[in-house]
């Protein structure tokens, strides 16, 4: 029986590499998409896992990430973790980055969401984790071009979960306030955990995906002990 | 002395025609853009307004509405009332049109927002005003593609506040909960005002514009006495 | 005829002698309830308000303070100023302190709006108002005995809202967000209007009493132009 | 060595019996408060759980119980469940209902949060839980007299939880939003998991106590699938 698979967008280094390796070892199979499938080597040679080279922006680039994803077996979740992202003062914001930010940070939660619904709502269960940041819930100055795209997201997560809810589809959204702990980076020995250990977020939500239906969280804070909010 | 100008962007029969109303009796100079001017030919009439057509979504078209409207005079205000929208189950919504929704509706209310920004932060004073919905705050069933853009353009509206207010520039973002009074519909005596009037909202929009600086509103929801929410 | 009765419970000198002016100049009969009404002495000289010693969180004192008040007309607006707080580390604050916060800032906020509510409902139409603080939608570290309250008010306006609103009574509530001129403070020419002027609240407070009933706003925040929120 | 204590406050059939089930088997010494505990009788003999008396809304009472808990072994999470409530029209509340909702709801959590905030500071960790439920969040029609202690409670927790969160003591809150399936009732086949399971919800808790401080939440919703929201 093939093992069931959860597709991760947006793979890079910190969160996408721990959730690979936890739900690796819990006997996931797991596809990993990123726009640079070259950076994943280390991480698929360690975990198994499969890296697809994808656009989470193009319509078909996406279509064709599931397509693979479904050679490997069942969908029963997807992570959303691509971000777009652009800084400064209003006035300095290149318009075209900031369409790019919009584009990859919500229209491609939209992309990847759809895909995962069509296939989850086949199979009557299945988790579609979306992940936010401080910025989804207040718009900073300067920060525009991340706002944008963070607040679009979760609105998608929103409508997403009151439709698919009672389909049966646990939809979730992340608010991860605060910095991940760079891969590699020297411990600090006198801050400990003042950064977020990419390890203990995907923790939680690998235990909001095991949520009792009848008790399911959609909205999920998390932040260092130390983080000012 | 030529007049101050105030620019509605995203102008059709409701608000925006109330507005462009009330800021011309108010001696404002009004210029209304629209993806389609000949829409708009007997409210220009009506109230000597120009008519600039319009792509909101598009960054040149959104440069050129705002040299026209230099030429009227000095900007004081500037209204984004576009909206883009798309509904239905997650797994129907066409993904081309959820894509033109976020263009119009949240990257266009950056567009607006930018051009009015340069000039305001020069004249070192005035209002942007940014138009939200019920769907602005909460993602209904089947609304992910109204919700997007509307959460997305309040992450503006939020980033932009904070950025331009200590510079003396008043952004506000409304929430309008509920449906707006269609104009010309037939009155309905035995159910009174359960539709926003929009020239009671134009009247809110102005009084917020005036608000004295040391008590400034950022947002403000209008419903109907008889709505749920 | 009589003129229109707006009762103002826990009157002190900012906000509530502002009111108390501008309401006095819209022609309204003005009532003040305060714990101590000898302060109120130059006030109710000034503008001939009439003052009443109420103790907010006592029913029976509440339901004199209403009674008086019919007698110098029917009640039009009703506005709660009142605000119990303590502040400090939470395993230092009073107990006590703690319990006479929540009976004056919230408990007292139910018992006006009751009152209010059964005269606002016999004539059929009126305002009911309530002052919120930024501690109204955040508790900050050490400041449980205000947060505590303030929510409280806030729970109360939203249900009094609901069930009050179709039966064509407004109820609104407004977020200070910021620090309230200190009457006859020294100026600050190179700080300008970085506190909330008392008089600029009292015109939106006004403002959203007129507002058109198919357009009302429930909650309003307001902040000066340079805080930071 | 002495086994950590648990002190659930507030205890009754639903979720505290499941806490105090789930915190037993995980070794916990659980210690559980409530006002009549010969309701508990059944709860201590099956799970060797101690109870003490309490009305939450009395400083002497609660001191006494967290004395009691002393003796048990040290603290390390305290849950607060009580809950205060009247129903009704604003108009038909009688006051002194609404006063003691408000002294159980509310000011019951600052006392039981106050005592173990005292002990946790001494050990320098543990976990201060506090539940909340829909009404925390929105105040309903009628419901004043549940919302009231319950956006209080909310400020509660979050104050404290700014407070304490930098000494490592992890302060959360629970919304719980819809009904918990009440003991014993039959089970309904045809609408399977509509009601939240109360062994469910206290896994939840159980895994925020258990977060890596790094990743903390504060505010964590449950639902239902089925549920509206």
């Amino acid at each position: 029986m093939a093992a069931n698979v959860a597709v991760i967008a947006g793979a890079g280094a910190g969160l996408s590499a721990s959730l690979a390796r936890l739900l690796g070892k819990e006997g996931f199979r797991v596809v990993l998409a990123a726009r640079n499938v070259d950076k994943l080597a280390a991480l698929v040679q360690e975990t198994g896992a499969q890296a697809v080279e994808t656009d989470v922006s193009d319509a078909a680039s996406v279509a064709r990430l599931f397509e693979t994803a479904d050679k490997a077996g069942p969908l029963e979740i997807a992570v959303f973790n691509a971000s777009g992202r652009t800084r400064g003062p209003i006035v300095e914001l290149d318009p075209e980055a900031v369409k790019q930010a919009l584009l990859v940070g919500a229209y491609g939660g939209f992309l990847v969401g759809q895909q995962a619904a069509r296939r989850l709502l086949a199979r009557g269960s299945g988790s579609i984790l979306f992940t936010g940041a401080t910025a989804s819930l207040k718009g900073f100055s300067g920060s525009a071009g991340f706002a944008m795209p963070k607040f679009g997201l979760r609105g998608l997560a929103q409508s997403m979960a009151r439709e698919l809810g009672p389909k049966n589809i646990h939809v979730a959204h992340f608010i991860i306030d605060g910095q991940i702990e760079p891969p590699g980076q020297a411990a600090e020995p006198d801050r400990p955990d003042r950064r977020l250990s990419p390890d203990a977020i995907a923790e939680t939500y690998l235990a909001v995906h095991r949520q009792h239906r009848s008790a399911w969280s959609f909205e999920v804070e998390l932040r260092p002990w130390v983080e000012t909010f």
